[in-house]
């Protein structure tokens, strides 16, 4: 039972999981929150709710495991088979259990109701189960010991399941006994591919110490980078790999653990006083959307306009009916006004202005769909730059907001290189 | 073999998916294909890059099952292990495919480049497989019959599984023998909670027919209500069942399919000829963004404000100072001139704007963190309405700029019913 390396299997049941309906993502945040403490998940397995199939598979998963965490079927209705498929599997009978049934009432107090069956069948587990609470739903969580596995059952609601990990990771560690804990450190990047990055650091030759795994989690708009430690004896090790990888990387990286762009921007803005404002074309409200995203973005950002049409970015503006005639919305004069009108009409000390074709439709040959305008600066200086980044629609307007507010952190940052996206999708100067 | 319903299984392969690192939902891009066409995905198991993990599971997995589509594993690096394994279990060596490398370099010469060992690698394959054309990647897909079960192995890259699915239920139907097709009709829903949906189904005391299958899929902001037949010989039902629900629920329900909110209120702008515009403080872009992401939205929506600070909301939108030091920014006579200045600084012909509080600071005992107030409308009449949603932050952004679209859709539509969550949310008038 107690071993360096407990073997951890994930039993996730639910018709809408198994459906398709409802894309599993509780099974990934128990993954990930024991990786971080150095515990590994061996094995998860999926299925609805079909109790005959729930209890063979669960007498299996306690029959090969130290540790089964059981996620969904907590419920009120009567598809929430978990407490009686336990009970089953552990030969014992459901019953009321005080505790369960006062949290129920209280649950349901504080909600100016009494309890009905419904709510009180959560109160119905297995025989000498012990309980985890549950801070936030009605449900609580529930453990047993089925010949020496420990099966832990849990909500299926994420916010739920979120805020009982830490206890279900308590009482883990005293059932396998003490396992040497882990250390995760995370890099979010902008503007690198994983396949690149991986060649980065390859040519590069490091010295690599073989305990500090490196992981990388491409998502859209921001990649990132994972070094872990399974035993935290190495964090020194972790720590100079990091550094490592800051010296070959430098500027694409944004911060630490789950920092975004948005938060970086307006860190930074805040550091100098300073706001931002937004004009936005081809992404449509999506750069202030992110910045707004952000707890107390209001110190930073006051305002934003998207000009979708050629009218509104003269009217609001004050984009030239010459500029746009001439050289058409998507160009570099124009986004040039855009910026100068958001600094003028917001009077705040940056901006940044985007205007693309975004698709399916709206190319031409000469300017096809993905080619974008952007410009950023302040009443000292305007930079701009024109890309073509041909993707789907809503991954472009994604991408290409980020890359807006990249272009303000490094300014901000006073970083004068030419990030690597931009060597790769550059479009000529306008004419 | 040859059963009506097949048992099928999957094996999901990563240790990305097996770290949670990424969250998988190609299992549930397959059990929703499979099952649009009436064939249930019975279990799914998941499991890391560990070779002999991976060749007991899917022996285990050939001997249960009709068929095991195993996803993931195709790729060219040395963690790629799927060809290999299914080697071993079906007992045949791996040998170059003459059409997997055709593909593979074909698909490098249309980069420009030549084929390494690699990308050659892709083309090793079973003896004796069967290749599933992948029309978008280098690796292609490829199956093999273990013991009268079909494994279909397939890409992990989810735009190249989609493309793919088509031919893997053909052939899945080749080895299955005839199975039922069966349907599935969506219904896009906003303001209802799955509880209250079925609480409202319950007490109509409908006549339902067993062969409709009734499911839910709550989102945010959207709630799909999924009505599923094993046979399309009771489409006829399925449809009345539709009927039923569209008497029950009537202007719930946004669309059919995957119709959006913002989807809905562009069409209905279309058929006006009539155009939005939006003016946003607490949701900071987002309904413009929500509008934007659908092709073809500059046709009706040419503006959008976001004004985030006092000033902005006076100097952009033409706020009185009376009205903002009077009542504060989350007020209905502020809601009110933000749309009768979006109006005005667009000419659209319909404007929305929204104030609010998204927190988590900026409460107050009056206003609360959750309170908002949204104002819609067009030159002859301007609705206002205040609630109080008090949750996360950006849960609070999401459903309050979609109640913003509800409202103009509900306009456009000369619905004036108050929405049911309009009913439970509500304050008190402004003063």
């Amino acid at each position: 039972m107690s071993s360096t390396t407990p073997t951890i299997q994930l039993l996730l049941t639910g018709n809408e999981i198994m459906s398709g309906d409802t894309v599993d993502s509780n099974s990934a945040m128990i993954a990930q929150y024991l990786g971080e403490q150095g515990l590994g998940v061996t094995r998860k397995v999926t299925l609805g709710d079909d109790p005959a199939a729930l209890r063979t598979e669960l007498e299996q998963l306690a029959r090969s495991s130290d540790v089964v965490i059981v996620n969904g079927g907590l419920g009120p209705t009567v598809d929430d088979l978990t407490a009686e498929i336990l009970a089953a599997v552990a030969g014992v009978s459901l019953a009321e259990h005080a505790v369960a049934r006062a949290h129920v009432e209280s649950w349901c107090g504080r909600r100016g109701v009494v309890a009905n069956a419904a709510n009180l069948k959560q109160a119905l587990l297995p025989a000498g189960c012990d309980i985890v609470p549950n801070p936030i739903g009605s449900a609580v969580g529930f453990q047993l010991t089925v010949q020496d596995c420990l099966v832990v059952c849990t909500p299926g609601v994420p916010g739920e399941l979120r805020a009982m990990l830490p206890q279900v990771l308590a009482n883990m560690e005293r059932h396998i006994g003490s396992f040497t804990p882990g250390d995760v450190l995370r890099l979010q990047t902008f503007g690198l591919g994983e396949s690149t990055a991986q060649q980065i650091i390859a040519d590069a030759g490091l010295d690599w110490p073989p305990e500090v795994e490196l992981g990388f989690r491409a998502g859209a708009p921001q990649m990132e980078i994972k070094l872990t430690v399974r035993d935290r004896v190495h964090v020194d090790a972790q720590r100079q790999c990091r550094d490592a990888l800051q010296s070959l990387f430098g500027d694409h990286i944004i911060g630490e653990g789950g920092t975004t762009l948005a938060q970086r921007v307006l860190t930074l803005l805040a550091e100098q006083g300073a706001t931002l404002s937004t004009a936005e074309s081809c992404t449509g409200g999506l750069i202030a959307s992110m910045l707004t995203q952000v707890p107390g973005s209001s110190a930073g950002f006051h305002a934003g306009f998207v000009t979708y049409s050629n009218a509104i970015k003269s009217s609001v503006l004050g984009v030239s009916e010459n500029s746009l005639s001439t050289h058409g919305a998507v160009s570099e004069p124009v986004v040039v006004e855009m910026v100068e009108g958001a600094l003028a009409k917001s009077g705040s000390d940056y901006a940044i202005a985007v205007s693309g074709i975004a698709g399916p439709d709206g190319g031409s040959a000469d300017k096809p769909v993905g080619t974008v305008w952007l410009a950023w600066g302040n009443a000292q200086q305007v930079h701009t730059r024109g890309l073509c980044w041909p993707v789907e629609r809503t991954l472009f307007q994604t991408m290409i907001a980020a890359a807006g507010l990249d272009m303000v952190r490094r300014m901000l940052l006073g970083l004068d290189t030419e990030p690597r996206y931009f060597k790769q999708r550059s479009q000529k100067s306008a004419p």
